[in-house]
């Protein structure tokens, strides 16, 4: 199985460090190609599964704009410039809970849109996690730290309330780990 | 907790049925207004886990744009113009590898992009499906499919092999209501 090759991209849109929209003129093995293949390059992101020292895990309940409603959430945000992904997960656990984590394993690198990329999603579980500090976060939103049994977070998960998908996969996955 | 308020869109860039991008101005609770933000407005879509009446998973080995080298795939497609998720998912399962299922459970709806849309994802089970036509593919990725036991599923799903976040989510999610 042979890649498409990417022949020529050009920037159509421009939105600082969130959004850079390309076409992309793609050749197809088979010789065809493709023009005006929209890409979205977007900074890639981690979220974290993250289990206490109690074995309870640690998640929001949050607004986010593109969720209808209230959501379950994990901790999570974007990559700085640089910063690689087992860092930024470490870094957001303690901005956005006041935890630290000793033991993180990495569930895998995924891309959100095989078509368009759109960024990548860096999943991790941290265990024996444990308040260190007070809560120093910048986000816009309005999130409540909740602990949930893995019981309950299982339960939540199966009802469809991590609305999104980045979410939803890292719970899953973590669940899984951690023997269903 | 109160959502955000979409006070006006604009369209900036215009792909086809598969990507529209607008600009949003948004006022959040506390009464600030952000200026420019930007909205991926793209297809809905379904990805789902299929058991066949034989106890194995129906997957693809297969390449996609946006992933490096080779990934291991589920069945899925985007929404037609009107039509609902679990008609979409039976028609993709059919198109894909000429199964059809007796038994379809829903894992529910998630947002790709929890700040900027980029469409949502259906994720669904189907049990106890058989082959009962010819494949009638339109996709322009080469795929080869394969059956692996829930036992080499979920080894794979472990090592990352399911490159893409929905097919990850998707095939935990099931894994998880399998019983691990």
């Amino acid at each position: 199985m042979q890649p498409w090759k990417t022949l020529a991209r050009t920037t159509v849109l421009e939105r600082g460090k969130y959004l850079t929209v390309e076409d992309h003129t793609i050749e197809l093995p088979d010789g065809r190609t493709i023009e005006q293949w929209p890409w979205l390059a977007t900074p890639e992101f981690v979220n974290v599964a993250v289990v206490t020292a109690d074995r309870e895990l640690l998640c929001f309940r949050q607004t986010k704009y593109a969720v209808p409603g209230v959501s379950l959430a994990v901790v999570g945000g974007y990559l700085e410039p640089g910063e690689d992904p087992l860092s930024a997960a470490q870094r957001e656990l303690l901005e956005e809970t006041g935890y630290e984590a000793d033991t993180w394993t990495a569930l895998g690198r995924y891309a959100v849109d095989g078509n368009r990329g759109a960024g990548a999603a860096h999943l991790f579980i941290a265990q024996n996690a444990r308040r260190v500090a007070e809560i120093n976060a910048d986000d816009l939103e309005e999130q409540e730290l909740l602990l949930l049994s893995a019981q309950q977070a299982r339960a939540a998960l199966e009802a469809g309330e991590f609305k999104c998908l980045p979410w939803a996969a890292v719970m899953a996955l973590a669940l899984l780990r951690l023997g269903g």
